[in-house]
């Protein structure tokens, strides 16, 4: 028995490469295309770690997707925490849990999707920004 | 980067682990009992999988879990589709989709969590009672 995926729908596929690929860093594996379905599907992982994947499912008829409370969240170990949430910062996206201890962050996606960011290995020494930025929303 | 786990967050505990644990067939990996905030955390695999967990977050104060439609399913590779449907059919759960090609099922978990199990290696021959089996609601 093995994990393969977790899938999530995403409303724009864009949008969602944008933050997922460029932003996150994750690598595209593969894509479906269903022309009669009329859907796409994108597989994607973190570089070098390529069995445990994330599925996008883009529906290419517009959907409305919620997000309930009974799935939490996805999570990443990153080399740079804090690398990666300036980066993050910059392209716009909000850092709802700034990574105060040096250790944990969380985001969103573009559909809402809870993304957890963990330091690799022991926390990185306290730093501004970061030390003293408060939470925004929830994750 | 590397990814660590999906975390769902599930109503009952119990109900939970006979799901992921005892008809799943993922192994028990740790657990954090939080007294003060009032919460348990379980991290499962499949065995032989361990760094690709889900995390059970059990908040011990009853709420309701929704799940909305932005979150898809997680999906694991099986050795045996039939068998494991079998013992998941036996025990109360509806295989939502039933394995009729010999390749995918999808169940849900006790909170309405999706879930993909995929035959490992090629299809198994077609099989009664999967291969007439119809669908019964969605996944």
């Amino acid at each position: 028995m093995k994990y393969l995926h977790t899938m999530v729908r995403v409303a724009d596929l864009e949008k969602s490469l944008h933050f997922y690929r460029d932003l996150l860093g994750l690598r595209e594996l593969r894509r479906v295309d269903n022309d009669k379905a009329r859907f796409t599907l994108v597989f994607l992982a973190a570089p070098g770690d390529d069995a445990a994947q994330i599925e996008l499912t883009y529906n290419w008829d517009p959907e409305q997707y919620g997000i309930g409370r009974a799935f939490g969240h996805l999570a990443y170990e990153v080399d740079d925490v804090y690398a990666l949430c300036e980066k993050l910062a910059a392209a716009g996206v909000t850092i709802n849990r700034p990574p105060r201890d040096g250790r944990m962050a969380f985001i969103r996606s573009p559909d809402n999707i809870s993304v957890e960011l963990l330091q690799k290995d022991a926390a990185l020494p306290p730093r501004e920004p970061w030390a003293s930025m408060p939470n925004t929303g929830t994750w």
